[in-house]
C-alpha cells in the first residue's frame, strides 16, 4: 500500500472526528426564567472540551503527516498501528462529550477527567509506538535515511509528550479541573509556532 | 508539508461541516391536531439558516483554494492560521441550529443572531489574518510573485467583506431577523456569479 | 480551479451525505410486551427510504463524475451550480427521514412523499441545469469536442429522466407508497448495468 | 472511471462509517445514587460492539484496498457491486447500536446478534463476489496478469473468511453472547499481523 492513500484514509477520520466534536455541544431548550446567555454560560465546560480536543486532533494530524512523510511504503504492521492510533482519535468524540457532561457533577467528576487524560495519554502512548516501530523497524522502507542519534532524540521528545498527560491522569483523581486544564495548556502549547516547531522535531517533522 | 495535503484535510473538514448541517433540520413530531405542513412551515428558521450556513461555507471554501492555490510550501504558522480557521468553520453546525432555534423565541433571539452573526465574523477576520499573514509575511513561500499594490488590493476587499457581519452582529440586538437576513443576503450576494468574481478577486482568486 | 479538486469536494459531501443516512434508522427502545422483531418490522419504511437514497446518492455520484470529467478547468458559475446541486444532495438526509416517519401515518403522508420525491426532482433538475450548462455554454473548456448531436442526446436523455421523479412528486398527492415505489424503481433500475449504461450514456459518461 | 476516484469516494465512506460508529457510545445521564463508575460498567455491550466494528471496517478497507488496486480501469458493474459492498459497510453503525443495545435484554438478544452477525456476512459475500467479478469476469482490465490458480486461492481463502460469520449468525439462536464473541475475534484475528497477512493473500493482496 502507497502511504499516499493511507494518509488519505487516516485524513478523513481526522477530518470527521474533528468536526462530529462540534454534535456534543448542546443547543440549550427554550425554558422560561432562565436566560439563555445563562444556560449558555453554564455549559462552558463542552467549550473548554471542545477547543482542547479540536486543537488536540489538528495537532496530532499535523504529525502524523510528519510521522507517514518518513515512509515510500507502508507494511502491514504499519497499517495495524495506524488503525489503532485512529481508534484512539475515534473515541475522542466520547471521551470529550463525557468530560463536559461530568466536570461540574457533584459525582463521576474524577472519573470523567480521568478517561478524558487518558484517553489522550493512549493516543500518546499509540503514537509514539508506532513512530518508534517506523524509525527503528522499518528503516528500509525510509524516503531518507536518519542518523540513529536523530531518531533517538525524536522518540524522547515524543516520550517527554506523554508526560503531560500521565501527570493529568493522575491528578485527575484530585481535581478534574486541573486535568482538564493541564490538557488545554498542552493542546494551545503545541499549537503555538514556537513549541510545535519542537513538537514537529519530536515527531521527526 | 504540501499544499495538496493541507487542501486535502481542510476540504474533508468543509465537507463535512456543510453535510452536517442538515442533522439540525429535524424531522416533526407526529401528532394529532396539527398538520405536517403547518409543523414543516414553522420550521422556517432551520431552512433560512441551514441556507445560510451551506452557502456561506462553500464561498469560504472556493475562497480557501484561492487563497492556498498561491503557495508552493506550508509553514508551522500557516497550518495553526488554517487549523483556526477550521474551527470556526467547525462551529458552524452549532450556531445555525442556535440561531434556527432561537430566531422566534420571546427571549434569547438577539443573543442567538449575534452568536450566529458573530461566529460568521470570526471566521471571516481568521480567513482575512491567514490570507494577510500568507500575502505580506510568507512572499517567499509563494508560487507567483504578486504586486504590492495587487496583494494590498486583494487584502481590503476581504477586510471590506467583514463589514456586513459586523453590522449585522450589532444590528442583533435591536432585530434579530434583520441579523439574519444580512447575513442571508451576503450568501446569496457572493454566491452570484458576478459578485463572485469580486469575492474572487477579494481573496486573491 | 482544477476539476480534481471539485471533485475531491464534491466525492466528500457525496460519501458524508450516503453514509449520514444510516443516522435515520434508529434503534428501537427495548419495551416489554413488543417483541424487537415486531418493531424491527414496523419501521421498514425507514429501509426501503435508506436503500432508495442511498443508491440514488450513488446513482448521481457515479453520473456526476461523468459530467465533471469532461472539463479540464472549473470557472464561478460550474462552482455555483456544483454547490446548489451538493445542497439538493446534503438535504437528502433530511427528506428521507422524513418519508420514512410519515408515510405510515394518517395525515402527513401525502406531503411528506411529496417533499421526497420532490426532492429528487430539484436534485435532477439541477443536474441538468448543470450539464446543460457545461454541454453548451462551456465548450472552451471542454477536454475533448463533442459533436452537438451528441450533447443534445446527452441532454435529452437527462430531461427524460426527470419524468419519473415528476410523475411519483404528482402521485404523492393520490399516494405516498406509489410515490415511494416509483423513486425506489427509478434507484434500482439506474443501479442495473444494463440500464445505467444509458444512463451513464444520458450524463454523458 | 479511473480506480483512483473510486478509491477515494470509498475511502470516505469507510472513513465516515468508521467515525460514526461512536455516536452510539452514550454519555450516561447523571443520575443520584447510581455512580458513574457503574452506569460506564454496564454499557460495555457499545465498547465491544465499537471495537469489533471498527477493527472489521478497518479490515475490510485494507482488503478492499488490494481488490482495488489490482485493476487499471473500472466498468459499470464493478461500480455497482462496489456501490452494494459500501452500502453493507454503511448499515454497520445502524447493527452496532442495535446488538449493543439488546445483547443484555431479556428478550431480542437472539434477534439483534444475528442481525450483527449477519451483516457482517451479508458484506463479506459482497466482497467475495465483487473479488470473483473482478478477478474472473474482468481479467481485461488487471494490471498485472495473475495465474488462475493464483486467483482461484484467493477466491477460496476469501470463501473460508465466510465461515466465521456464518457460525455467528446460526449461533445467534443459541447464544448472543457467543454471536458477538466470534466476530470480534475475527476482527482481533485479522488484525494481528501474522493472520492478516494471510488475510491480504485472501484478497490477492
Amino acid at each position: 500500500m502507497s502511504p499516499a492513500r493511507l494518509e488519505a484514509f487516516s485524513d478523513g477520520v481526522f477530518a470527521i472526528a474533528i468536526t462530529l466534536l462540534v454534535l456534543d455541544i448542546h443547543v440549550p431548550e427554550a425554558r422560561s426564567g432562565v436566560s439563555l446567555a445563562h444556560q449558555l454560560g453554564a455549559q462552558w465546560p463542552s467549550y473548554a472540551a471542545y477547543l482542547t480536543s479540536f486543537l488536540t486532533i489538528g495537532i496530532i494530524w499535523i504529525n502524523h503527516h510528519a510521522m507517514i512523510r518518513r515512509l515510500r511504503a507502508i507494511d502491514h504492521t504499519i497499517m495495524t498501528l495506524n488503525l489503532l492510533l485512529l481508534l484512539t482519535i475515534g473515541v475522542l468524540p466520547f471521551t470529550t462529550a463525557l468530560v463536559a457532561a461530568y466536570v461540574k457533577q457533584g459525582h463521576g467528576q474524577h472519573l470523567a477527567a480521568a478517561i478524558y487524560s487518558g484517553s489522550y495519554l493512549l493516543m500518546s502512548i499509540v503514537f509514539a509506538a508506532t513512530n518508534r516501530h517506523i524509525l527503528f523497524a522499518k528503516v528500509r522502507l525510509h524516503r531518507v535515511e536518519l542518523a540513529e542519534r536523530e531518531r533517538r532524540s525524536i522518540i524522547a521528545r515524543g516520550v517527554a509528550g506523554l508526560a503531560p498527560y500521565l501527570l493529568a491522569t493522575g491528578l485527575a483523581a484530585v481535581s478534574a479541573y486541573a486535568a482538564l486544564a493541564i490538557c488545554g495548556a498542552v493542546a494551545v502549547f503545541y499549537a503555538l509556532p514556537v513549541a510545535s516547531a519542537d513538537s514537529a522535531a519530536a515527531s521527526g517533522g
